[in-house]
């Protein structure tokens, strides 16, 4: 199989990219920064996919059985700061991929989409779940828009079957970003005391990495030819963030003085309680063996043994 | 009929509500500002169309016929300041106004589209361009990704009529922004000297608001049901910068000396030079009378009336 990653130097797509290599794929990356593909088999071009351009050029060079668009802005509160980040790497990122797959046709299309385009929720988020979508970060905003992007693509391309993945919080290796990898760089910079963002009673479905990317390709090896499809890929538990803070200081061994703040929210944008509705994926065959406490578990030994914390 | 026009508090918008009131409509108008009606027979409500349930609220308050969703941020280089202005005001209202209407279905759906999706371009636009879209301010990025929505919504609903009409610069009465209004406002501060952003051979279609709503109700009016149609509504000719500022300093009789840049565009994502093709308008049965010179000339005529320059 001949896959092209586009945002493939990224944290999911690092991960990805290990998995497919692993399993014999030829790999091309597109990405805007000039990281190799560590260590692994493939071509690396360095590339913005805002430019729709750039992406024809992969995938000509590719020439990709499938291609994941993986690549978007991942600090949420970055975004916030500066909508640009959001509106440029995620959401014209998949116009320009749109457009580019729409002059030269691929069989499939895989779309990192995430939990964050549903906004504030109060019951465990289905794929038919009525509600109206109401996004409050920038960074969800754009994935939502890029779904709408992608799913007028598949009506008109019938020949390319199209694969929503929304994820929840993933930890793990390769990490650049994310709660367990904030708190191990806090701690290595400051072992004395560790400042949490939010009241710490924020609850979320955690996936490791790993279990992500062999769930996208559960879930793209088995669907429908030439459709759209959606899926909410997860654990169905939750962990709070002061047993993540619990995880942390007890694995390091560090005995740090913890600080909460009052809000809720972690920052302005954040969504500081979710739950994913995994019926649809247990009935598609595919089930999240690690509870979310597990995940966290895996990934501060990830982070420990790899040593990449700054 | 009874109309719905979100963002009718606009430049476009009063007038599209002007020329509605005038052919018998029934008229309902949601603004964030709280402008009313400027003596019109109808309802106004306030609220801000980036809330899918302010549009719910709307629709089932006004029972439309038509839909008209004119809601976004006009302020191309303000967008470029501050993209969340684009974003949220331009493309996560039209998001909003998809999701409300999926709930509450109608009939018809008008949204104001701009020639800024097309980004730089070497040939007249038509509406048949097989190049790539490639905005270049976030104001066209906004429109462009509204486009995506809305004709994933079309492709969702099949029994509402979608109709995307794709404005060139508009000038007229009630304006609260471009180029006419921008030197009138300009010269009654100072009437020494005119300071006009870019070099002055900037050169577009400029269309008068009063045409360009005419032909938003031809297009509407005259269109196959229950599809999603495409219009390029404008002049096919073009008036560059120069010949505005000498329109404007002749009809005001006043002499002041005019100061260019050296930049060949007024603002970063301004698009210096475009012209129409005006074809399918005409195949249409449409036809703008107005040369883009006469446009200007009659919207200069048209806020040197109404005296509303601050």
């Amino acid at each position: 199989m001949r896959a092209l990653i586009i945002g493939g130097s990224g944290f999911v797509g690092r991960n990805l990219a290990s998995f497919l290599a692993s399993r014999g794929a030829k790999l091309t990356v597109l990405d805007r920064s000039s990281d190799p593909l560590g260590g692994l088999d493939g071509v690396f071009l360095e590339g913005d996919a805002q430019d729709p351009r750039v992406v024809v050029d992969a995938l000509e060079h590719a020439s990709p059985d499938v291609v994941y668009h993986l690549a978007a802005n991942s600090d949420i509160s970055a975004g916030i700061a500066d909508a640009s980040l959001d509106f440029g790497d995620t959401l014209m990122t998949t116009i320009a991929v749109a457009q580019a797959c729409q002059v030269h046709p691929i069989r499939e299309l895989v779309f990192a989409s995430s939990s964050a385009i549903f906004g504030i929720t109060s019951q465990p988020i289905s794929e038919h779940s009525q509600d109206f979508y109401q996004p409050v970060s920038w960074y969800g905003k754009a994935k939502l828009a890029s779904e709408y992007v992608l799913q007028d693509f598949s009506n008109r391309n019938k020949d390319t079957s199209v694969l929503l993945v929304r994820f929840p919080n993933v930890v793990g290796p390769k990490a650049t970003h994310g709660v367990v990898y904030d708190f191990l760089r806090k701690l290595r910079s400051d072992p004395s005391k560790l400042q949490v963002l939010g009241d710490g009673y924020q609850q979320k479905p955690y996936v490791h990495v790993t279990e992500l990317v062999a769930g996208i390709e559960h879930f793209r090896t088995n669907m429908s030819a030439c459709e759209l499809d959606r899926i909410n890929l997860g654990p169905s538990d939750t962990i709070n963030v002061r047993s993540i803070v619990d995880e942390v200081l007890a694995a390091t061994h560090i005995d740090a003085e913890v600080h909460y703040q009052d809000q809720p929210h972690g920052w302005i944008g954040d969504v500081p309680k979710y739950e994913f509705d995994t019926k649809k994926m247990q009935a598609g065959g595919f089930e999240i063996k690690k509870t979310s406490r597990q995940a966290i578990r895996a990934a501060i030994e990830d982070l420990l043994v790899e040593e990449s914390i700054p």
